[in-house]
């Protein structure tokens, strides 16, 4: 089966990491990229890339050795805004989205990878519209799913992200911290092929020190360890922050539970800011996605890394076996 | 004039690591030990270090060549309980603590770089005691100090510190931020002999985009960066906290200003575990101290890392000109 792989806003940096990825055999199995075709053969020419681009409208029409696309046939050359955030653009990204979800949910691709949208953007014309993963997850019909970071050396999943910090206390309960590293065991088993080594981060500086400096790690934190522990999970915690991810990065636990994202996303991005992939766990769906956003102020100029975006494929290829 | 060194917790590793730093001349400037001779010799003795003391009980005494400890004649070696939490060993440590900061204050040393408590031990005998840093403070009577902790590639001050992270908000205020900037400025100017390039970190996920995660950038932190602009300091911010810290690492920022203990703590530990030295900015005297506790677990074995003293006494060399 092949991997769908959303375009992206069409003025960012999505179309040509597609592009320079496939020109040089950085992606691994067959996929299908889900967006415009003409932005696609727009970019590719621009960037003098020389990419075989196929334009089809179903799977059926998929040809080895080009890169296909999908054609949603919703903007031609002349809406291309480089940089630009744009209702058209955003519209585009958000149709890219539901699309290739859709087509996941209905088995026709085996994994998404995502490429950056603009959120600005996608609100010009769907206001309700709170972020990329929360849009996936509520085709889906889902709610509760849980963001691995990953980055080589360290891997992190969150019980809460894009949340105001004040906020986060009311999400550190025993049973969402049970489901997050519940989720995080079940994906590492899968990457690993063995029972993954799991440390809980605390809340609280130095875990809060006993009760000294805050109760979530004695009310909610240690239950939830005690629990995920007498389901036979490996797992140790709460750790005092400032050294777990550490601890991890070093070799000692092979993911590691963040309560907040930037508990989580700090230590990722600062050992690998440009290789960092997003993972959506929990959902019905593999859903894999580049860590960066559109880029607008590089864009179409050919030097986008393409790190993180081979590095998503290629998890979603092993998370999709 | 000298520096003072404090022995710390006659139980943990502190002895080891002034002696073990001697033997290699990797202290510079001349420095008298704060302590007690009988555990000195003890620890040396053990260890076969061969380390040259002198027992002094005035700095009129002090002999260049040898190690020169200020007895305060607390302990004998049969208290020493290697490893141990004890309130013989606690109340000494305090002692050591307390004579070395009105050392300072009366100008006889040039500077303090301590070893660590342990705050288990001080409180069987002092139940009022909170912490190193704050116990220090109170003999200055002062109460508005930062907290630097640097790396060799990443200096970090903190706006809060040892407070559960449900009570950071309240202490995000304008006036707080614009004071460690500043503390952090003036410092950081004494270290590089320019004036140095500030980021101030957000509090929220992304710097709380515009608002849609939180306040405290929009409310306090962007008036702060503007007051402090506007005395002529170079500052940025506020920046996703996600970013600065990497940014600051490859060399954007001398120094960032971080809102909460863990957003500062776990990318400068990432970075230099064991390097790690700390600073409180803003006392009427100049004090560093190692980043680590006394490590019971390995005490008086000779294995203790002594980097971090290293880098504290060249950094209270620096601060003390």
């Amino acid at each position: 089966m092949f991997i769908g792989v959303t375009m992206g806003d069409p003025n960012g940096v999505g179309p040509e990491i597609i592009l320079n990825s496939f020109r040089k055999g950085e992606t691994g199995k067959d996929f299908v990229v889900i967006g415009d075709y003409q932005v696609m053969d727009f970019c590719s020419r621009l960037l003098k890339y020389q990419v075989p681009l196929k334009k089809i409208v179903n799977l059926s029409q998929w040809e080895k050795g080009r890169l296909n696309i999908l054609d949603l046939g919703l903007l031609e050359e002349k809406d291309i805004e480089i940089g630009k955030v744009s209702s058209k653009a955003g519209f585009a990204a958000q149709k890219y989205v539901e699309r290739a979800t859709l087509m996941a949910l209905d088995g026709k691709v085996s994994a998404l990878v995502t490429l950056p949208v603009n959120k600005k953007a996608i609100r010009l014309t769907d206001p309700t519209f709170t972020g990329h993963t929360e849009f996936i997850a509520q085709l889906c019909g889902q709610s509760n799913y849980a963001m691995m970071l990953t980055s080589e050396k360290l891997k992190v999943v969150h019980v809460t992200t894009h949340i105001p910090l004040t906020e986060v206390a009311k999400f550190i309960k025993k049973n969402r911290v049970v489901e997050v590293t519940t989720l995080a065991g079940e994906a590492m088993q899968m990457l690993l092929g063995r029972k993954p080594k799991i440390a809980i981060s605390g809340f609280n500086p130095h875990a809060g020190e006993d009760g000294a400096f805050g109760r979530e790690e004695i009310e909610e934190i240690i239950p939830a360890v005690e629990e995920v522990r007498s389901k036979n999970w490996e797992v140790a915690g709460p750790i005092s922050p400032d050294v777990v991810f550490l601890e991890a990065y070093r070799g000692k636990y092979d993911v590691v539970i963040a309560m907040y994202h930037d508990q989580g996303h700090i230590p990722v991005k600062l050992l690998d800011f440009e290789g960092g992939v997003n993972v959506t766990l929990g959902l019905k769906i593999v859903r894999t996605s580049v860590d960066h956003g559109t880029a607008f102020d590089i864009a179409y100029k050919g030097v986008a890394n393409i790190k993180s975006f081979v590095q998503a494929f290629d998890l979603a290829e092993k998370l999709s076996k």
